[in-house]
């Protein structure tokens, strides 16, 4: 017989599939919400609901969008001519929240990684390919994190950008090989932003 | 200007009300579901809803129930003449997962806490008055948690089932002082419940 009835096994299954959250703390979890914060598990039901039919993807910059126009693809920011190639969304904020950069970006979702069978298609180059062609960008800033797959694709969109006749920049390494970019504060991504030297 | 959009905010909001999530964790999840599984995230959406639809209170021992029955208030549970009490329902779940142990329970939710305003009524105090006064129960096995308020509560515990001619047990120490019952193995369980002492 298992330890929990159908719905608290369900609830605590869903809880698990969430990055970082083992078997004890998916059951902490459901204990906490269905204990003390109903409220709260109300909340959370409802926002998933909302987030799942509202929010998709910029056909442009690939970030997460809800509204008609994305708040990362406007007039004013193309104009800047700059376009920022980030890995993931997060990455995104990071800079938009600890940097004065306000120029275009382009989340790549992921990696290059062969061995995943994670290659060019899987992260929209082709689509960069035609933002680049349309000829509003004069630079490159590549944001990639600082790991051994991060400075490949580095390395491949330097290529695209060269080819294109753009200048290619790359952020400063403030942070420490192997870190994570979203993980890093404000003052040191700025450092690393305006430290950023051609490839 | 925010950095995320309402739902996304919203998402990351309820996020952060889950136990030991910070404003970072909560953000990644929130990419991971909208970018990644998607199917998670309504997978997630629909358990919470279905959980607290569905998902009450046993009267008697006060742990989450869904079916008509309470499967640890059955009959050959209260023929045991046992009744064992612990804090919360991850501990009801941590003895009977690593232990034999098959009588009652009764869950507190919670210890005895003045300063919190948690006194006996918060914790169903009268309720088990009434269920060791209808005489079945020979035994309370005293499981709260070995911390300053556990130990606290475990004394007032044992005075009201000594007060009615009950034998009174708190499991052995075999669990570190200031530990949480919830993440101690089966064996240690087993062994603390094996090696109950008189109070
Ligand atoms: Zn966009
Ligand atoms: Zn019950």
């Amino acid at each position: 017989m298992s330890q929990y009835s159908p719905r608290l096994s369900r609830l605590i299954d869903a809880l698990r599939r969430l990055p970082g959250v083992g078997p004890k703390s998916a059951q902490r979890m459901a204990f906490h919400l269905l204990d003390r914060d109903r409220e709260a598990a109300g909340q959370l039901g409802t926002a998933l609901g909302e987030a799942l039919a509202g929010i998709g993807r910029c056909p442009n910059c690939r970030m997460f969008k809800e509204d008609e126009a994305c708040r990362y693809c406007s007039d004013n920011r193309t104009q800047s001519g700059q376009l920022c190639v980030v890995e993931g969304p997060a990455d995104l904020v990071a800079i938009e929240q600890g940097t004065a950069y306000r120029g275009r970006y382009f989340v790549l979702m992921g990696r290059l990684s062969p061995l995943d069978g994670i290659g060019p298609d899987e992260l929209g180059l082709p689509r960069l390919a035609e933002l680049l062609d349309e000829g509003a960008m004069q630079e490159m800033i590549i944001a990639t994190n600082p790991t051994v797959e991060g400075e490949a694709t580095a390395y491949y969109l330097a290529e695209m950008a060269k080819a294109r006749g753009l200048r290619v920049t790359r952020i400063a390494q403030g942070v420490p090989m192997g870190g994570e970019l979203e993980y890093v504060d404000g003052s040191t991504l700025t450092h690393a932003l305006s430290g950023r030297r051609a490839v």
